[in-house]
């Protein structure tokens, strides 16, 4: 197994591990077990946990951020697509594994003890905004619109994380349509929730 | 020190302890040495950490709710009722200890490894949303408008715990005012956030 190889499946192990358990749940020795990649090289890859949980964080910031977008993209209309978002948080609930937002999770763990997954956190939030508010952009809404969805959106995971369900993407997705109507936005009829097979873990 | 202020002592301590740091970034002995009860009383009080968790997080939403009903009733117009938990949220992402919502912090931290946490957290949830259902049900609106608000609250909420300061507090707020005018609530023109000196850790 070259070094790349050993890094990922080290990343995939514990970051299945660490969504699913916490961080703090699961010790390096966990992750070995669960990857088959020795203890000496998985500290040769990560001398500490924390970079460990930091490097988890990153990659999964870059697959969920690109999965959103791709779902997005399906869609033309500013409005629908901004609707779209809160369709593929649906998808995302409704997945076997889900347990809420590794991002808010990580933080109420350690955002108190570790200042690199803090910034993690904020970053991954900083970008999920960034991408609402050039949606709302798109739609000719004010940026405070952009904001207004973040947070529905925020209510939404945390909320299908701890009481499980599909519910509170559908009530966000309500609520938006309400706010946009308001705002003005201009977009056809409303379309049924994504068709689209669930993907896997984001 | 009788039992019951030793158990306060303890529990005040514990609060403080997991709320700012984490639960378990704190041990029993970090609880002796914050509260002045000794080791042996704290085991004889709390024979598991994790009872001291459920303790501190049923005192916490007891006390929480009480002062967020008592914010509200300082207004009588439904409509009016409804903002005021946006304002009351604010004066709390503004107090200088403000580390986000523990209940979040705590699910994030133990939902997954701890039954009883997990239930707490989901028994405060539901309240608090049922609040916000009887607030709606006050404006008579429909139920769904509930439970957009509550959606609003948790992402203001957990976004005021990662970014830090009160602006999803005013964000929610004004969601909330479209919702409200959307949904044909009827109340008198919009005032100010609240008044009131910020009250002391919720």
């Amino acid at each position: 197994m070259d070094s790349e190889a050993a890094r990922e499946r080290a990343l995939d192990a514990a970051e299945r591990l660490f969504y699913g358990r916490g961080v703090q749940a699961v010790g390096m020795d966990d992750v070995r077990g669960a990857s088959g990649v020795s203890l000496k090289r998985l500290y040769q890859l990560f001398p500490a946990k924390e970079q460990l949980v930091v490097a988890c964080l990153e990659r999964r910031d870059v697959r969920w951020r690109g999965r959103l977008a791709e779902h997005v993209d399906r869609y033309e209309e500013p409005g629908s697509r901004i609707l779209a978002v809160f369709d593929w948080l649906g998808q995302w609930f409704a997945e076997p594994d889900f347990r809420g937002c590794a991002w808010i999770n990580a933080y109420g763990e350690l955002g108190a003890t570790s200042a690199p997954v803090a910034d993690r956190v904020r970053a991954h939030k900083g970008a999920f905004r960034a991408f609402l508010d050039g949606l709302a952009g798109e739609a000719g809404l004010p940026a405070a619109v952009g904001g207004q969805l973040f947070l529905l959106a925020e209510g939404a995971m945390v909320t299908a994380g701890v009481t499980g369900g599909t519910e509170p993407a559908r009530s966000a997705r309500e609520a938006a349509r309400v706010l946009l109507d308001a705002a003005g936005a201009d977009f056809p009829a409303p379309d049924a929730a994504g068709v689209s097979a669930p993907s896997a873990t984001r």
